[in-house]
Formats: C-alpha cells, structure tokens, sequence
C-alpha cells in the first residue's frame, strides 16, 4: 500500500464501515463531523449522490457501504482530491465514486441540473478568517473558513443540482441555525429534519446537522433525539461508538 | 376561599414557586409548557414584564417570586382574564401583577412602547381550526388556534413595546421553528437561545423556548442542554420535578 502514500500521509480506517481513507495531518483529516453527517443523511438506494465541498472524501466513503447510488465528490482543492481519489483505488470504489478537482460553482460540467437524489455537503463553518491572522495553513484555512465558499453559494448551487424532491444534507455549527434554515428556504430546499449534537450532557450543541428536500411541502419540520458524544467518563456514547466502530 | 371560585374553578398549587392559581378544565388549566416557559425566561431583577396571551395568568404568577419586576398579562378572553385577576388577589400580588382584558393589538393603550424589558408568551401553536371541527370549546380553541392571533401579530407587538436589548421568550412547536426565527429576525428581534424539550430520551422534540434580544448583535445562537420531561417509569426527570415541585 504505500506506494499509494506521500511522506506526510496516514492510512486510517473507519471501522464500522471498513473503509480506509488516505489522511494528513499536514493537509486534511476527516474530523467526527464528516462521520455523524453520513449517518444522518437520508440515503437514496440508488440514484446519484453528490458530496460538495468534498475534503479527502471521507463523506462519501462513509456512505459508499450503504447506498448503490453513484456518489461524485466536488473538491477544489487537488491536494485533497487526490487523496481521496487514492482512497477510492485503496477502497476498489470506483466504479461507484469518483472525485473532481473543481470548484463547485463548476459541478454542472460533471453532474447534471436537475438530477441529484442528495446532496450531502460538511463546508467550511466558520467566516471569512480575520485579517490579524498571519500564515494560516492555507488547506486547513479553505477547508475551515468562508474563503473560497459560502453557505449561500453551496446552498444556491445545491438547489441547481438537485431534482424535485431531492434532498440537501449538511453538517454545521448550531450558532448559524438561523442563516442556514433561511437560506435553505431561499433555495425552495424546505428544512425537514434537525439533529443537534452536544459534547457531553450539560453542555450546549455544538454540532447541527439539517436536512431539507428541494421543493418540499413548507412545512413538517422534526426535531430528532439529541446525540450526545462523550460521557461522564470521557467514553464515546453508544450511538457514536457504534458510528465509529459498528458497536 | 371558596368566594373566589365559580362553580367549575378549583384552585392548583405549583409547589416549586409556592403559588396557587384559579383555574377551570372547561375554560382554561395552565400546561407544562407555561411552567417551561415561565423557568425558561431571562428574567430581568426589576423593571418591566408583559406576558402576551397570558390566559389565566398562570408564566406572569409564576415568575412573581423570582423577580421584582412589574408584570402586566394582556389576555383577550375576559373569562380567562377574570381568574387570573382572582389568582392574583389569591396571592397577594396586586402590587406587582395586573391582567387586563385586551387585545393583544391595544396592548400600548396599558404599556409604553419602547419601554418593556421582557415579553414573555404562551401562544396559541396551531394554524386557523380545520372548518370540518364542529361546536369547539371557544375557550380553548382560542387559547390553542391562531383564530384572534397569529405569530406574526405577536413578535411585531413585543418589538414594538420591547426597549433596544429587550427580550422576547416564547414557547411553541418545534414544527414552527424555521417561521418563528424568521419573524423575529423580520422585527429585529435577533434569536440568541434556543432550548428543544423532548417528551422522553429517543422522542422528536415536542417543545420549542426561544428567546431574542430586540436590535440584538445577529448573531451568537445558543442551543442549549435539551431537556426530558418523563423518564423511562414516566417519572418527571429531576429538572422538570424541581421546576414543578421544588425538588
């Protein structure tokens, strides 16, 4: 396997699902977000699933176990493409996912209009980084921050992709609850399901996770069960361990 | 006692706050969700408190104890009004707490604009009754059905009595969520706490609190702990116990 690593890469493995994707430390590693949006998402059995602002791919080989749906990772940046798609080789995934090196304004030249069963998408949270801040890693900073997108911008170009009835997944931060639901109505994607995660009891959210169906009936919204990461003793919670571990 | 009650009226006690409030299964009875609401409120040490749609009066008699604050309830139904004007004598609370039969829309005729430090409200939840309901209990269809008000009514009243950094906390369904924060953004009341109650742990949501700061910063949302209301005896959990028995 290693001829498919370079020096500053790792092989990690998600085990409830087998999978092992191509990591750096340096450049991009999945963080527990990408692993609790793949099993939020409501997968279509087949069909086409689009994963926007794709990272190393982590999102979609997560799913690829769950769904026969064709799965297409949108990723500007090549550094992380390529890793995911050494990951989808590793994997012997590609017949079913592959990973494009575009920005996503651009996914229309890969996927058609009016075609995408879902859309699953973990984009930056945070906004534009302040100016104070001097030589960010700069994969880390377009990962993390609204540098290169937007929430609009995703949520604009989700609507574009996907077919009536079609869904839009994402994983966020709690505090931009209110922008994300107005957004997503902006787009006619009409938010259906929330799931908040909190670190621990006692604690505030810190995860959000919405999904909205383009052009879905404007009204329905759940509430789903809070997920709850670690206990008292610092042990991940049976539902996360089980993500993590598939027990 | 038995001089303040009408033949259908019994009087009941919120241990927790030491109150005893009037109260009729024909007409009116206070829920879970006011004694929610009434522990959910930032509640300001003096000033001024307006509870919109305040029933028999049951969030202003029960945040009396926690604050020194002047509480005015707006109630339209006088029936539902005239108990809680009982409740207050009942209590000794005629220097702090008035109720006024009222249009929630004449509000300013009693209150100045511009001038309230916390709104609290109790509204009615559900859209207009479905024409095909025959001969509803006016009263409670009233309390529950936005037929004498709607949401929108609501916030844009509080904006408009709330001073700058004034609060409004409302309890309602969490299938409202997306229309009630896009409201109170519409009025400038900027959402800042969010808590999701669920009926037990493995529930959707059944309850919403939220509470905004009118010309609030936009932005700082706080999804707080969710909270559980019956365990799995169907025993209240400990939060909920102390905030109705004071233990």
């Amino acid at each position: 396997m290693k001829e498919l690593l370079k020096s500053d890469e790792r092989i990690d493995q998600l085990y409830a699902d087998g999978i092992q994707i191509i990591q750096s430390k340096e450049v991009f590693s999945f963080s527990l977000d990408a692993v609790l949006l793949a099993n939020f998402a409501s997968l279509p059995k087949r069909g086409q699933i689009v994963d926007l602002c794709a990272g190393n791919g982590a999102v979609g080989l997560f799913i690829s176990q769950k769904t026969e749906a064709n799965i297409v990772g949108i990723e500007l940046q090549d550094r992380l493409a390529d890793m995911g798609r050494r990951s989808v080789q590793l994997n012997q995934l590609e017949e079913q996912m592959t990973l494009h090196t575009l920005d996503l304004k651009q996914t229309t030249t890969v996927v058609k209009k009016d075609s995408v069963d879902l859309i699953v998408c973990n984009p930056p949270y945070f906004k534009e980084l302040p100016t104070n801040v001097k030589n960010p890693n700069p994969y880390l900073a377009i990962a993390r921050h609204e540098i290169a997108t937007n929430l609009d911008e995703v949520v604009k170009e989700a609507a574009g992709l996907l077919k009536s009835n079609g869904k839009l997944a994402l994983v966020h931060r709690p505090e931009r609850l209110v922008d994300i639901l107005e957004t997503m109505k902006r787009y006619s994607i009409i938010p259906k399901r929330v799931r908040f995660v909190y670190p621990k009891t006692g604690k505030e959210a810190n995860v959000l996770l919405v999904e909205g169906i383009h052009k879905g009936r404007p009204d329905g919204l759940k509430v789903l069960p809070p997920l709850f990461v670690y206990d008292e003793q610092d042990d991940y919670y049976p539902e996360v361990r089980g993500m993590l571990y598939g027990s």
